[in-house]
């Protein structure tokens, strides 16, 4: 089934010809197979033989998954300003478990008693307006799955020499979740922005006041005022009791903890648009403001920390997604780019969400170099990182979404490659 | 804007007619307003003056929020039987937080060690096989969004009086997850099945050894192992490290802790296909192996235990599912079932998942009786609880999935009544 080499990566299977044929690691005939029966008998597993435990008003995950953790850095001396990073290769599926949710805080996470916390919007408004939580949850909600991603994410990309580095360590700024709250159009309107009014500035309640200026367009557009995630209240880290929702923008301008919208002119040149999130250019010059997580995949498996368990039939998966819309094709090579073959996508396929695209592969053992290329609804293609790096000068890292590369040697060993 | 009575109910809206004018509840020109832009001086709360706390590896709900909880009841002298319930009025959108999830147990959770755990596949199969926990996460997975009802939820409506309980209390044994394992049909087609293999006993690692019969059918059809839940590893009371899920069919016979599955003629009439789980016929006779989940919807906005704030615009809004498929509509009366508006569906519609409707009501301070009535994408549609309470003798309570009304009366309190 390796044979077909030409224009779709080697080993890489369409289902239909894994339906004809190719069987996965086959289970084996295990040693309690032939006592299957005697289930409740003196041969039945420790735990069949005692109550269980009790219910539980909140449930946690199980003792023995305590590594699938997030992993975080801060600052010198400052506990609360840093990051902590998604383990998304030891995940599954598109939507993050809310307790590993990337976070990325400037300084630290507030303790907001929600009963004392407004929105405010004000500014070039004809009526300016104060919400408190009880009376947003009044208005009519709407629900979203999006991802979030800081625009650092995959920013260790732009070293010399490949980061081998799990995926989580690389690209765990990156989380996915159903997000429900108020349509920010629907507040605006209340509050009759003035004919003048082209941008808004968000502030949070955080001990740094994280600021940022927002086109106006996109607050009329698909922003929303987020009260829940995954179902329940939005959780501390995430900005509770709310934070602004900007789909498909860079995350930290879905400011967290958010306390007023101010409508102005002009953006403000805040702190976190000047010193960080801006794209060093070749000239020298920063660009400000440029918002859009571009299209960009990668392959979680097999990836970096994994080894292959000698030749046979894997599945590769691995995530996408754009800022811009709906991921429309993902191309995955086994070959460091000669070929490519179609991933299929797993339904459904959500605009500015995490999608999970999965293709069998039949490993001849030998050494082969793995890829993923996505291309969203509006054409973009994901660019090599050659093709990103020409951009930018060498020091600028924010909004890498270049191809990614897992080498993949006969011992089984996957490692980070630059091709 | 109440006006328009006649086969709409009085006060539902559409979301034209909403935006030519309709106002919720308009936010206030609150004290902070004038002094908004002082947001680092003495006036800003409290939690902008301290650097807020660090990083967590896995973070939980807000303190603020400890009220959103399951809610037990278990058998006496038996900790570990009974159930738990969603407390679905206090959520949103359509995911349950997987620490939120329903439980139903029959003798606790067991502590199982997923190194020392295997799912066998024997009886009647050409080749039986056991596979361990790390040998099914090479198999190609598939990734689905799907509801898990108690067969037993809803059943408090065969009492007399309605039930005057939140919707938690009533149908919170209820939840949804996107699910990530491996298709059952995969593993059967490995072991090959025998062509006399018409059913498939399914138990579990538990101390009750929970053991449910399984047409083959379904096994073939949309069944999976599955491994993840949200994302990440399966919670210990979902069935970690595993559990069967059977989309569509009664909670139980997803049976948790799968260790087994044994493929026979005949089902075996286990202790839960007999005792319990059972449909009791005006003739005094059971039918057994009804496993359906039939279409089903309940407001959960407003509900038992919240109270109108006084006339004007509110969302009314809740959640519809179906055991055969998609949801294909949802209709909301305000006046007891004699005039019906359509409710608009949250996209994504997924099969066997649930669907929040919403639909904006204007309420004239006036006695209203709100319902909603589901039909799927087979046609069927939900019954009045009288329709549905004909079909049974009395004593019958389980797959109840009658029309749930809510009294509003004029001073804004939210009743269960029967209509």
């Amino acid at each position: 089934m390796a044979k077909d080499k030409s224009h779709r990566g080697p080993g890489l299977l369409d289902r239909r010809s894994l339906l004809r044929g190719g069987l996965f690691t086959a289970g084996v005939a295990g040693a309690g197979l032939a006592r299957a029966d005697e289930s409740i008998g003196v041969n039945a597993p420790q735990w069949m033989k005692t109550p269980g435990r009790s219910f539980s008003t909140y449930g946690v995950p199980s003792k023995w998954e305590e590594k699938v953790e997030r992993s975080f850095t801060v600052a010198p001396g400052r506990a609360g300003t840093g990051a902590s990073r998604t383990p998304l290769h030891l995940l599954e599926g598109t939507i993050t478990p809310s307790g590993l949710h990337f976070e990325r805080h400037h300084n630290g996470v507030p303790d907001i008693d929600p009963s004392k916390h407004e929105l405010m919007i004000h500014g070039l408004v004809k009526r300016p307006l104060a919400f408190s939580v009880e009376a947003l949850k009044r208005y009519p909600m709407e629900s979203h799955i999006h991802f979030l991603e800081c625009s650092g994410n995959g920013g260790a990309y732009n070293q010399p020499q490949p980061p081998q580095q799990t995926v989580g360590g690389t690209n765990g700024l990156l989380s996915c979740s159903e997000w429900t709250g108020v349509r920010l159009r629907t507040l605006l309107d209340e509050a009759q922005p003035a004919s003048d009014a082209r941008w808004v500035v968000a502030e949070g309640a955080d001990a740094s006041a994280m600021t940022r200026s927002v086109p106006i367009e996109k607050c009329l557009q698909d922003a929303m005022i987020a009260l829940y995630q995954n179902g329940e209240a939005i959780r501390p880290e995430q900005g509770y009791p709310m934070r602004l929702l900007l789909p498909g923008f860079e995350g930290n301008m879905s400011v967290k903890w958010l306390r007023r919208l101010k409508l102005v002119e002009e953006p403000v040149n805040a702190r976190d648009e000047t010193s960080h999130y801006t794209e060093l250019m070749p000239d020298g010059k920063a660009r400000q403001y440029m918002f859009l997580q571009a299209v960009k995949s990668i392959i979680l498996k097999p990836s970096f920390g994994m080894n292959m368990q000698g030749p046979g039939l894997y599945e590769v998966s691995g995530l996408a997604w754009s800022g811009a819309g709906r991921v429309a094709k993902v191309e995955v090579s086994s070959d460091g780019g000669h070929s490519w073959r179609i991933a299929p996508l797993v339904e459904p396929v959500l605009p500015k969400a995490l999608t999970r695209f999965r293709v069998p592969w039949e490993w001849d053992g030998r050494p082969a170099v793995l890829m993923s290329r996505a291309t969203d609804e509006t054409g973009d293609v994901q660019p090599t990182r050659a093709q990103w790096m020409s951009q930018f000068a060498p020091g600028q890292f924010y909004h890498f979404n270049g191809i990614a590369c897992w080498s993949v040697a006969s011992d089984g060993t996957v490692k980070n490659v630059y091709v």
